[in-house]
């Protein structure tokens, strides 16, 4: 079999990477999905209990046009209201020119452009074509480097569309090819509304094994159908050592039944520790930065890990069971 | 990395069994944690439902005494109750000959006897040793042998214990032999409480490959911490082609956070057709059987496909989101 797949590692221990770093994007991607807005001084103490965890980069918020997503609106307000942790790398989404003054001026050290592997999905979400996205990021990437800040690409739905349903392999290694043209430091491919298997994650690493270096490689899984975690190892098995997620699982709207939450980061964690991988995270920190959202959310985060709690439950929870 | 994995397959497609055995347990493992009773003809109609969705075998309940798991003390009524569908196995568990003879006398096609890797597990949960409980087994065997049912071994928390923690692979593995040598014709090794990483399976199913064919070997695993797929995926990178599953998750009492979901059968079933593999299972039919029973409990299954629907989301529900 092992000749059918060249480029595949073997499962288990041996193929996995001996550390792996985590963007933790709950303050944007996560709560720019709520419908209720969060008051930015409850998002500050949530990024500050973050940096304190151990995160080396959090997606802190986006500086997309306030009617768009009014839930990040203060984008500005939150950047200017948090404690700079030393070593940690605060980042923003930016779509234009505009969004990237702001973003300057906010201070952020690294910002991401996005765009879709799936041209409907793009039209709805930013009413462009992907061709049109790529030509708006040119002014984007030369100001960020005039100002001497990385880029980050995003790639949504890269492997399902709401819309289209599955996407061909050829679609998304087309849309990351032509970030990579652009400068993007890293991409970030996304299964955005958390319908992906690892056989398409499979087959797109391969794909893309010749044109994307595995250190600019990050995969931002959603946990939608329970699949995030498997996507997550068929990812590590082919070497790939960063992975965007969302403490707690934020993003998955109480309110919108088929809405999707981030890959929760705690999940991720447990699984990444217990495979005996790095990710310089503390458990403990983490739940304290989720306990800050949660509460302020008043719904109950989705993250199994955060549920469950320890590896360990009193008897009287349950009966006799294999 | 691979000579370090001599009986790693690849990852990917080519490495997955065609077809996958699925053992619907959700009408025992899932309704023997429940706080309230559920009706007699709710689980016949729930049953039947399942047989609805092309199983070929439903653990359909528990012959252990009424005192130690009242919700299953009309498992002679279910079985008496249900539509037996033709090619349908329909099995239960039994723990000594006391319930052995209730089972024939019920006309169960199978039963399964229970015991686990962990000594400090197994005398809370039945109040024996292993070596008792191994002891215990031998009467049934006789009885099943001369009563021409075949036998299934659940190995309980075969990988982590709620209250010693880590299980070493030799002691599972020793287990597993014990059940072996007392004429089981197949294994399902659990993972109880939900806390095993794929880690512990390549390592536990490569210690088995000596002892224990793949075809006597049926992998069980709880989604507690969101590791379940991931689980699944590592066990058929090894060629594992057999999981037992509860319809919705079931098992999730909501009234024991710590207490650990069955893997959804949706979730698994939604993994393996998307990986391509076969299961003869209907997913419209499966959602209608765990519509019965979600009716009849009054809490939301927590199935992350059932709660997700199909992989589509209108787009009101969300806001720009990579």
């Amino acid at each position: 079999m092992t000749s059918a797949h060249p480029s595949s590692p073997s499962p288990g221990h041996g193929s996995y990477p001996e550390r792996v770093r985590i963007v933790e994007v709950g303050p944007r991607d996560g709560l720019q999905n709520e419908a209720l807005p969060v008051p930015t001084e409850t998002k500050v103490a949530y990024v500050d209990a973050l940096s304190a965890a151990g995160f080396g980069e959090i997606e802190v918020t986006s500086f997309v046009h306030p009617k768009l997503v009014p839930q990040l609106a203060d984008a500005s307000a939150v950047l200017a209201g948090i404690e700079r942790r030393p070593g940690v790398v605060y980042s923003a989404l930016v779509p234009n020119p505009k969004g990237l003054e702001r973003a300057v001026e906010a201070g952020v050290d690294r910002i991401a452009v996005f765009t879709a592997a799936s041209e409907t999905f793009n039209q709805k979400n930013i009413n462009a074509t992907i061709a049109e996205s790529i030509d708006r990021f040119r002014p984007v990437m030369d100001g960020a480097r005039a100002a001497g800040i990385p880029v980050r690409g995003y790639v949504s739905t890269a492997f399902v569309c709401p819309f289209e349903g599955e996407i061909p392999v050829g679609k998304a290694v087309d849309v990351i090819e032509q970030l990579l043209d652009l400068g993007v430091d890293e991409i970030s491919i996304g299964d955005t509304i958390g319908a992906a298997v690892p056989l398409q994650v499979h087959r797109l690493l391969e794909a893309l094994g010749p044109i994307l270096p595995l250190p600019q490689t990050t995969m931002h899984f959603h946990d939608t159908r329970g699949t995030g975690l498997a996507n997550v190892l068929a990812s590590l098995e082919h070497g790939v050592a960063a992975f965007d997620a969302a403490s707690g699982g934020l993003g998955g709207c109480p309110f919108a039944p088929g809405a999707s939450g981030n890959l929760a980061t705690e999940d991720l964690v447990y699984l990444l520790h217990g495979l005996g991988i790095q990710t310089g995270l503390d458990p403990a920190a983490l739940r304290k930065a989720s306990d800050v959202i949660e509460l302020a959310l008043g719904w109950r985060l989705p993250s199994r890990v955060r549920r469950a709690g320890p590896a360990s439950v009193s008897w009287d929870e349950r009966t006799e069971q294999p």
